[in-house]
C-alpha cells in the first residue's frame, strides 16, 4: 500500500506531544561563502538526540490507535533505534525489552536504560537477531523495525514535513541514507507538499549498498563491517519497503570519508552543533550538487541527529580541517 | 557611577536588533541524575559564537545614541572580542581595525576579516596593546574595550536579564570569570530582577587571578600565560569596574583541568551544542553549590560560548570522560 502524505500527516498529529518541533538553523557566513541559502533541520535536538525518535513513537501510537496496545516493545540495535524503542515505550507506559551487542557504545546503553528499559547484551549482532527473534514471537510482543514498516518510515517523514511547513520553495531537499527510513519518509512529505523539490539522498562510499542497490535493481548487501565514521549510515541493506522509494529519488551521492570529516568539522563550528559524520556528510553533496545549478539555490538538509561517542569525536578532530573555508 | 537594572534595560532595547535572543536548553536525563533543574543559556548560538557580541554592539550603539559617531572602532584581542567588535562595526557600517597576535586562531581571524574588517596581526600581545594605544589617540576613534566599560557590563548582562524574564524562581545563576564583564552584568541583571538569587563567578584554578583578587582584596595578574582549557578565562587581570562587582559575589568557585575537560564532553553530549570548556568548568561549581543545598534548587548557568580550535577540541576528546554519568 502506496504511503502518501496524509499518512504522514497522521503521524505528525500522532507523535506531536512526544517529540520536539526542532529548530531549523542556518549560517550566514556559509550562505555567503556558498552564494546559496541553507536550511539545516536539527534532529540533534530531537528526543534522544536524533530523528528516530520520531518513528519509533509513531509506530507504537500507530498500534495503540488502532486498538492493539502491545504487552511488551522489543528491539534490536546497538544505537539511536534501541533509544527510540526505549523512550517511546516509556511515553506509553509499556515494557520494553532492547538486545544490544556489548560493543555498543556505553552513553548509549545508559540512554536505554535511562529511559526505563530492559537492556540484553550479547556478545555479536547476530546474538541478538536472535534473541529478538524469539522474544517476538511471544504473544502480544511488538517487534518495533529500525526502517522497513511504513509507519516508521511516516514517523521520520515529519521531520521533512516540519520544515516545508515552515520554510517555503526548498529547490532541493538532502538526507543520508542508512536503512532508507528517513529518505523514504522525506521523499513522501516532500512530494507532497512540493512536489517541485528535488529529493537527494547521501551515503558514504565506504558503504555504498544502496547506491549499488539503485544500479543493480535490487537490494545489495554489504560484504562486511564497513570503515566509515559515519555511523549511522553502516546498515548492510535496505528494506524491500524502503528500497522503493529510494528508486524514486532524483540524485544520489556517495561521500568518500576526508570529506566526512571536513564537513563535520565545519557544520559543528558553523552552526555551534554537535552534529553526527552521517549528517555532515549531506553536504559535501550538497555542494556537489550546487556546482551544476545556475540560479541562487535554496536547499534543504536534515541534520539527522548529534550522538557521537568519545572515539569518533576524536578521530573527527585529530588534524584542523578548518584551515580551508567551504566554497563551491 | 553604580550601573543599575535600567542600564541594562536601556542596553536590551538597543541591541535587540543586531542580536539572537538565545535559546535556554535543558537536559531531563542531567536533571534526572543530579535531582535538581538546570537551565543553560545559549550564548553559543550568539553573533560571533559568543555572549561578546552584546557587550560590543551595546557599547556602540550608545556611542551613537548620545551623538558620538565614532569614525572608526579599534579593538585589541585574539579572541571573540576581535569578533564582536567586527560584527557590531559591521552592523552600524562603521569601518573597524583590529588588531590580533598572529597565534590568534585562523578560525577568529576568518571570521573577523568575513565582517568586513581590517585585520592587522603581530607577533606578540605586548605589540598589538601598543598598535592599539597609537591608533586610539586619533580623534575620533572608539577604543571597545573587552570588559571594563560601564557598557560593555550591561551589554553582557542582558544575557542574564533575557534569561530571568523567561524563567521563574532561580535560586542561583553562575557564570565564568575571565575580565569580569559578563559577571558583572550579570549580577546587575539578577540582583535587580530578582533579588534573592544567589550569583556566583567560576574561574579556572590555573587561571585564578580574580579569585586571588578577591582574597588579597586588590587586584592581582596572573604571572604568565596561563596553562588551561578554558581560554576564555585566560585574562591577565580583571578591571577596577568589573572588581567592584566581583567583590559583591554570593561565592566563587576554582575549577581544576580534569573538571574542565569532564564536563566540556558531558554538556556538548547532553544539549548536544558546540560549548566552550570556559562556559562547561561552571558545571562543576553548580555541583560542588549544589552538595550542600537541603533543597530542589533551579539554577540557570550562562553557556558564554560555543568557539573552540580544533587544537583545543581535540585535546578536550583525548580520553572517555562519558563512562561515568555526572552525580553529585
Amino acid at each position: 500500500m502506496e504511503l502518501t502524505l496524509s499518512d504522514i500527516e497522521d503521524a505528525n498529529r500522532r507523535i506531536g506531544p512526544y517529540i520536539n518541533h526542532t529548530p531549523i538553523l542556518s549560517s550566514s557566513l556559509l550562505n555567503m561563502w556558498l552564494g546559496h541559502d541553507i536550511f539545516f533541520k536539527c534532529e540533534n535536538f530531537q528526543k534522544v538526540g536524533a530523528f528516530k525518535a520520531r518513528g519509533g513513537v509513531n509506530a507504537v501510537s500507530w498500534s495503540l490507535e488502532n486498538g492493539e496496545r502491545p504487552k511488551r516493545l522489543v528491539a534490536n540495535s546497538s544505537g539511536n533505534h534501541a533509544q527510540a524503542v526505549a523512550y517511546a515505550a516509556k511515553q506509553f507506559d509499556i515494557p520494553a525489552t532492547i538486545f544490544m551487542p556489548k560493543y555498543s557504545s556505553k552513553v548509549k546503553i545508559q540512554a536505554t536504560e535511562g529511559y526505563g528499559a530492559n537492556v540484553v547484551l550479547s556478545e555479536t549482532r547476530d546474538i541478538t537477531d536472535e534473541l529478538v527473534r524469539e522474544a517476538a514471537m511471544e504473544e502480544g510482543v511488538f517487534w518495533v523495525p529500525p526502517y522497513n514498516h511504513g509507519q516508521v518510515i511516516c514517523g521520520q517523514g515529519t521531520s521533512a514535513y516540519e520544515a516545508f511547513c515552515e520554510v517555503k520553495d526548498i529547490d532541493a531537499v538532502f538526507a543520508p541514507c542508512g536503512g532508507g527510513g528517513l529518505l523514504s519518509g522525506t521523499y513522501i512529505a516532500a512530494k507532497g507538499l512540493s512536489p517541485k523539490t528535488k529529493v537527494i539522498g547521501v551515503e558514504p562510499f565506504n558503504a555504498n549498498d544502496a547506491a549499488e542497490s539503485l544500479r543493480k535493481g535490487s537490494i545489495q548487501r554489504l560484504s562486511g563491517v564497513p570503515n566509515t565514521l559515519a555511523d549511522g549510515a553502516m546498515t548492510m541493506a535496505v528494506g524491500d519497503i524502503t528500497f522503493e522509494y529510494l528508486k524514486k529519488l532524483d540524485d544520489f551521492y556517495e561521500i568518500e570519508e576526508e570529506h566526512i570529516v571536513y564537513w563535520t568539522q565545519w557544520l559543528t563550528h558553523l552552526l555551534k552543533c554537535r552534529i553526527e559524520p552521517t549528517s555532515a556528510m549531506t553536504m559535501e553533496a550538497v555542494c556537489r550538487w550546487l556546482k551544476s545549478q545556475k540560479t541562487k539555490q535554496r536547499v534543504l538538509v536534515i541534520i539527522s541527529g548529534g550522538n557521537i561517542d568519545q572515539v569518533t569525536t576524536s578521530r573527527i578532530w585529530e588534524r584542523d580541517r578548518l584551515q580551508r573555508p567551504p566554497k563551491i
